[in-house]
């Protein structure tokens, strides 16, 4: 039995959202500046605060947020001049890739883009931190994600199971992920359902790894014959694609999120992002995050319950840090996750995905997650 | 009209060499030990001496090679018993995977064999280190490659065009890579012939490309249609999997292959190491390298043929460095690779491949590739 694919209508405005109507908020910013100068007044950009100070975590949502708070960037002021410039040229290019149906990396507009000024010593972009910096400026004045300006990062991140995808940007090819050998599908950079349709899902959940070899242990192991699972191997750190398909099989397919990762600091915070987004990105949480996900394991408990007690790793400082760290954030701030934290910091230990190995090559697939899975043993 | 495959008899021995032939070499290892612990005497381990001091550029293959130093280390000796007990374990354990057809990754056999050794505080490993050097160790002895042995490392890679793969340790599946969207498909960390079928390639080339961005970019601008190129995307130095299907491609169906990295030491040294081989894979060059790759770009003499001036960049400390290093090798020691190297020296500036975004998007794929893959304009 195939899972329903949600009525379009039931999804949110932002997710499906077509390039024209982004077009449109794009070309109000060009528009703005220009009807400015018209009447003599000093032009100015106006983008949202980013950074602590404007992002809290939200309750209702249940995911990390962007404020309110607005900066207004004038034109006629020394220090500004030049990121205005800068703003406008990029702004400029995004609407000429929204309206060609043209799309490019964030290296390729930086390099599209860079030139010595006529008439100048000055180069439009020094580094490509600046066009970064700016498209990031744009996201947030236009209200919506790079992908959907036609940008995008490296992609990274690999696909598995019964789930029959469309590319509609490329023939129409229509493909089964079950049926590509053990491989799998590479998650392109940009995964907007007016590119990639996701046609159909035989699957009761979506299964999240950290690590491209447990993601082909699983494989390997037939885990999604026995399990009906969707496998996601996310290679460390989920890029922002791999993020994006989560979400829409999330909210698309309702399908629920269960994520599996390294028992240390750093997997936890692997699985923070996916679940409830990150500061540097807390606009945007509507468009990745999923904030019901579920976390199986690796866990500290697990050590105990299972006994790995022989194949823990020490933690270094790094994982020490970002454990307090991690111990303050309001969403890891419940029973479950308290607890394992302390464990963390009591005993300095950390334990891997492959550990599991110690028992036996299988035992993951076979024992540790179903009966984790089927009796609902997450960190709550 | 596609590419013939080559007759399976005029591939070399240990391209195609099955389980079983390297199960017996393991065996031997085992057999030997017992042997001479039966006789009394001391058991030993032989394999072959690496590092700088047994490499060498073996200019009959134009390969990088390692030599016949061996190297046999006695048990009863206070400081190689640790090492001894960890060689037996995982050759016993490749042995494992061998004969009931298994593999794992080189994590997993570090913790399946991690343990507190009986009536002792004594761990049979405390780090991955330890079992990463003892697998080299095996590899060298038996005169194979770890993926041979049923151990991998993490994929990395994707591949891209019109060629048909079978994955016979996986239902059959037979997919063919120019219908996976613009994805591509993730290439796996074990190409070995007896896992991976290469059944049908329509191409004259292959063209591997250092960055992700890159080879999505020549995807989008339909790159392998006009110009009959499999494309292979290997996102930095390239890993051993996709180094295994790059030489398959070379050697089973005879297709050029052409590399395409950032015009910097760094890239050219990812060049290298996939014409070459690599010093710490010196004995593996036979079933990785590719001795007649050629390479196509980025070249510091582009700047000036195409105009690029405008968006070079600096060079840092490591690239100057590893400038310096490259000059030294025998196999950069040709005309072609002394100017380049010697424009980097001189002028201090490197070029990316989306730098070629400043003529067009798609000058690349319309105009750079074509016209020097055409013309034969590869650095000689």
């Amino acid at each position: 039995m195939n899972v329903k694919k949600q009525e379009k209508n039931k999804l949110e405005e932002h997710e499906i959202e077509g390039k024209k109507d982004i077009a449109k908020r794009v070309f109000e910013i060009s528009k703005n500046i220009a009807h400015q100068i018209e009447n003599n007044h000093s032009p100015t950009f106006t983008t949202r605060v980013r950074g602590y100070s404007n992002v809290y975590f939200d309750e209702k949502n249940n995911f990390i947020q962007l404020g309110d708070k607005k900066v207004t960037r004038p034109f006629l002021n020394l220090g500004a001049a030049r990121k205005f410039m800068q703003t406008v040229l990029v702004n400029d290019k995004c609407y000429d890739y929204l309206i060609h149906d043209k799309t490019a990396s964030i290296r390729e507009i930086y390099y599209e883009l860079k030139r010595t000024v006529e008439g100048t010593k000055e180069n439009t972009f020094d580094a490509q931190e600046e066009s970064n910096d700016v498209i990031v400026d744009i996201e947030h004045s236009v209200n919506t994600i790079r992908e959907k300006l036609g940008l995008h990062a490296d992609p990274k991140g690999s696909l598995y199971g019964d789930i029959t995808l469309i590319d509609k940007k490329h023939d129409n090819d229509e493909f089964n992920c079950s049926t590509l050998g053990r491989g799998g599908w590479s998650i392109m950079s940009r995964l907007e359902p007016e590119e990639i349709e996701i046609k159909e899902v035989n699957a009761d959940y979506v299964l999240v790894i950290e690590t491209s070899a447990m993601y082909g242990r699983l494989i390997e192991e037939r885990f999604t014959k026995e399990n009906r699972a969707i496998l996601i191997g996310t290679g460390g750190q989920a890029a922002r694609g791999t993020r994006r398909l989560i979400h829409r099989l999330r909210y698309e397919f309702n399908l629920p999120v269960i994520v599996f990762t390294d028992g240390d600091p750093y997997g936890w915070y692997i699985f923070s992002v996916i679940k409830s987004g990150s500061m540097a990105l807390a606009a945007h949480s509507k468009y990745l995050a999923v904030p019901d996900a579920e976390y199986v394991g690796m866990t500290l408990t697990d050590v105990e319950t299972y006994g790995l007690q022989n194949v823990t790793e020490k933690m270094k400082d790094g994982d020490i840090k970002r454990a307090k760290e991690l111990m303050k954030y309001d969403w890891f701030n419940t029973p479950g996750w308290q607890k394992e934290l302390k464990i963390a910091l009591d005993k300095k230990i950390r334990i891997e995905q492959q550990a599991l190995a110690n028992k036996s090559l299988d035992f993951v697939a076979k024992k540790y997650l179903p009966e984790k899975i089927k009796n609902k043993i997450f960190v709550k």
